[in-house]
């Protein structure tokens, strides 16, 4: 992602680009991984019963991990409500979803690689909404 | 829209259907007239330099908008902690979005229906988050 | 949805104003009910083997019909290749939605909503493209 | 991005994983960078009137990359027609967007470096559509 980059040629500074850019990148990337997770659950034949919890927490961190990405990336004042307020739902959808992913990970991968994606994408978010 | 019937044949029975329906419907309604309204205000060739904080209120509402619209057509649990934050943003969002299309009201009709989608939205969120 | 009157208030007359306004309204419709009815299936716990290849597209039937709602929002030239091929796709998601979810209407009547929501999708697409 | 690595773990094989996941990749990189290119546009005040084909366009391309990678992510099948119309959507949206911020690429970095975004993706969904 060119993240950094484009932050540096914005005509505004951005007070907080430092905890902005790598906040907007791992909304991406739980974005994607959360969505493939999904459909990765949903093709694991005999375990499907007991991964529906996991498939409608992935496919609802997705969606906002996307619309924290997007709205991020429209640069918003640093005291904007509405894009803290999204933050928080970020962080604790990401939340749920890693805690959800890691009680499956030992024995599918996909489950592991997303949780790790949604802890980062929580730390991101925390460090942002504490800068 | 037809949420209400699609709710009424969900296989779970969601407690706060009566309020969730409306909420889901004006939620797209306003991502619809938030979206079109940025267009517009981009077209307004004169207008255009007074209109940048409201295109960019606009093109932010209108991903949060959608993002909840999205998130609550996937029934979350009404003690949802994501949702609810959420929820918050939007009603944020749309209070933020609506006074801003208010000021330019007067001169513009788009702007003037958008403002009205806006606090529709934010209504009905703020009824849901009562609920 | 307000997108007719929004579209005779913006500041460009659009010459497919009048099967654009349908289009970008069962989008949204469409994008709505697919993503109800993939949580819908989700909980049809006995069903559920038999509806992942109907949540599956529900799922980017949903995302296309979103984007395209979006994106005719924001009015492109009646001659755009890149709004013609996403109309393109969004009909033939839709057509491939209607047909799998018609196949589950008898017995899943948030099937039968979901098939008639894409149904309809299709047709709009599909005049709007003949415009 | 752990797409890659999400695509060995999905328990089924896809057959065009190798050109699969660098589009997602870009796709999503795209999204960004367009969304962002957009905002810096919005803020180039003595420049705006100029940059309003570009800021619809970033905005329209922004759109369809989100929807290509979410869906690509979904990992459709190698010959679904609605998966390739999109792609088909993205490649036209991605060259009209690159085309124009190259325009203002000599004067904006943020349009130099969204040309060169926008080109990579429509390289990565030509690649995947001949594959």
């Amino acid at each position: 992602m060119k993240t950094k980059d484009m932050l540096q040629s914005h005509p505004r500074r951005h007070p907080l680009a430092e905890s902005l850019a790598p906040c907007v990148d791992s909304c991406f990337e739980c974005a994607q991984a959360c969505t493939h997770c999904a459909d990765a659950c949903l093709n694991e034949q005999e375990h499907l019963p007991h991964l529906v919890a996991c498939i409608r927490k992935n496919l609802v961190c997705a969606d906002i991990c996307a619309a924290t990405g997007t709205v991020l990336s429209r640069l918003p004042e640093a005291d904007d409500q509405a894009a803290k307020a999204l933050l928080q739902a970020c962080l604790t959808a990401c939340r749920a979803c890693a805690d959800e992913c890691e009680r499956h990970a030992p024995m599918m991968e996909h489950c592991r690689i997303c949780a790790a994606a949604c802890q980062d994408c929580a730390t991101t978010c925390e460090t942002l909404l504490g800068a």
